[in-house]
């Protein structure tokens, strides 16, 4: 097995907002339970901390691991992992292992263990619409001349139907439905939509029709405008016609979503709707492809059980929104799968002030991943 | 008759791009033709001073004017006229007249004079749509997620029908055809939409189908996006999925629109389109209803036929497609009608370094305002 996690952090600051100094480790008991506050204390120094403290408590019981475990921490996760892809390719031969573990994920809850199946990818796109020469007086002009604004506008109001569904070109080639063991074990997660939304003072998912909040985050694709930009935004009024109108759009992709494919499908959508007299420009920016472990994995049923075993509840199988780019390099450059596990919790306070991890995550952590390890070797 | 002109001038940054001192003016031969180069040449001190000379003339000449004629200066025409309203508003009866003479707007070209007879009004309005409390990351949150730029952009698409037509309720209330003689006038000025919209970089007009340039531009009412700002618009990338998404709007006005009731029309446009989650907030900014002088006002065609003489070609009875809030001012506060007659030309370079005025718009300006005075006395 290769274990991964990283022991570099985000930067402390605000400094000031800290009640412990974000360097010493410091254990506070809170509502009955005990915390490690710390910067790193959850991501992901702790975290990675639990594996070291399994292997550890292996050897020293029966004298050596029940099988063979290589070991990669990295020290540029926050930076954006420069050196991880080519640090890949020069070591292929010793880090090829049989599947990947990466501790930096969550529990579903606190009582619940997860195994993190589903990542989505992501293709992202700048847009910028160009019209007129020079921004127009809209007294002179206005009614005659092309407002790069109204054309973007109704291209990326076009990107949706009525239903939600994204209007791109072959966009859905490569989703896949969820299997019905899968959708019954997010079923019986109890996971409340009203208060997930109500957090962020929503009360009704917005997006496709028909689909679960959980659906619409875990595993179907979107389209999103991230910003939008054109003509005069400052204090006051100005009544002027932009030259140019941009955007900064992304597709979180899910299954086999070919992230180069779809950012073609946003070009041709948007060279379809350009009237004559104007032209768009394109900045690509990301493009990863989504992860989907397999289901039927043998290795993921062994986990979810050791899990199962220590938490006392069934293993939570879950999906991800966002992406977590060291899976796709395992797979890619090394043809290995990876086991999302991880025991940070949702108000763990990563990358603020205060971050804290669980005594809880940490001990029963360890206890976990020391189960894994014999699951896995049988 | 009132006399309007104004003597304040816009700053003459930047100051290192004028080729003489903008305070001293500066006769230059230019293609045969003199030209006074100074601040205010052309907008408006040596517009006013034709009227001043015109004047002179007639007293030199005849020991008098040919009507009572009272002149009104502004010094506060450049930064908004704060103190207008209150004036007209205290001197009604001094100022009050059987019509009322503005210099301050152009010759059809360097050959043609003109009289502008319409000027389009304005609503405009901001627009703020927000949806959740917070900016959410597009991973966690994305395609459950209220966005509100998705909002936004299909409120303002939805704002013009397929053939350029404005589609909020009862906007063309108001709105009326011009007649056949100004048609025809229209059409003689060998107005060339090629030539205009290629200086800008276009080649087609937009805007509503089947009408000509000079109707979008100065007969036509228009909804124009001025500025549209949400998410994260810097250098690069942000998934982030914005809390609320902002545009600034603007209605050009023609014939009797009320810019009140088009800027209800318009909230109600948005409130009818905003999802249960999300609110809008407006800010209102100008509103000023479209100024049109009666085709038919027999001062109207005494000025005309003035000009023409002095000019030798017909007067081209032309639109505006700006503002100048003064005509307004002396329509609903004094009940007279605004005569506007000015002999600048496009390419005067007005608010620019090296603004210019034709010694031939100076001397022939002085010659016309003398022949319209007479005119308009008999």
């Amino acid at each position: 097995m290769l274990f991964y996690g990283h022991y570099d952090v985000q930067p402390v600051d605000p400094l000031d907002l800290w009640h412990t100094p974000p360097f010493e480790p410091t254990i506070k008991e809170v509502d009955g339970a005990k915390r490690v506050y710390a910067r790193g204390s959850s991501d992901d120094k702790g975290q990675l901390l639990t594996f070291v403290e399994a292997c550890r408590a292996w050897k020293e019981s029966t004298g050596g691991l029940p099988c063979r475990v290589t070991i990669l921490f990295e020290g540029e996760e926050e930076s954006g992992s420069p050196s991880l892809e080519p640090f890949l390719e020069s070591f292929a031969e010793e880090l090829r292992a049989d599947i990947a573990l990466v501790c930096d994920t969550n529990m579903w809850d606190a009582e619940t263990p997860a195994i993190t199946t589903s990542l989505r990818g992501m293709a992202s796109e700048e847009v910028i619409i160009h019209a007129a020469n020079r921004d127009l007086h809209s007294g002179y002009y206005g009614g005659a001349a092309q407002n790069p604004i109204h054309i973007l506008t109704k291209i990326l109001a076009d990107m949706h139907d009525e239903t939600g569904r994204v209007t791109l070109d072959d966009f859905y080639d490569g989703v896949e439905e969820v299997p019905d063991d899968i959708r019954k074990n997010w079923d019986s997660l109890g996971f409340n939509s009203s208060e997930f939304l109500g957090a962020i003072g929503l009360s009704l998912s917005s997006g496709e029709a028909n689909r679960s909040v959980l659906e619409q985050t875990w595993s179907r694709p979107t389209a999103e405008v991230n910003g939008i930009n054109g003509g005069y935004t400052g204090e006051g009024f100005k009544t002027v016609i932009a030259a140019q109108a941009s955007a900064k759009v992304s597709f979180r992709l899910v299954g086999t979503q070919d992230p180069e494919k779809v950012a073609k499908a946003f070009r041709k959508h948007v060279e379809d709707r350009l009237p004559e007299d104007c032209r768009a420009t394109f900045i690509p920016h990301g493009r990863n492809p989504a992860t989907q472990l397999d289901y039927n994995l043998p290795e993921l049923k062994k986990a979810a059980r050791a899990l199962s075993d220590e938490w006392e509840k069934p293993t939570a199988i879950i999906g991800g929104g966002g992406s977590i780019p060291i899976v796709g390099n395992f797979k890619r450059q090394l043809g290995m799968d990876s086991l999302l596990i991880g025991f940070a919790l949702a108000d763990d306070a990563i990358h603020s002030p205060n971050e804290k991890y669980e005594l809880k995550s940490f001990q029963k952590g360890i206890r976990s991943w020391a189960r894994v390890l014999q699951a896995l070797a049988q």
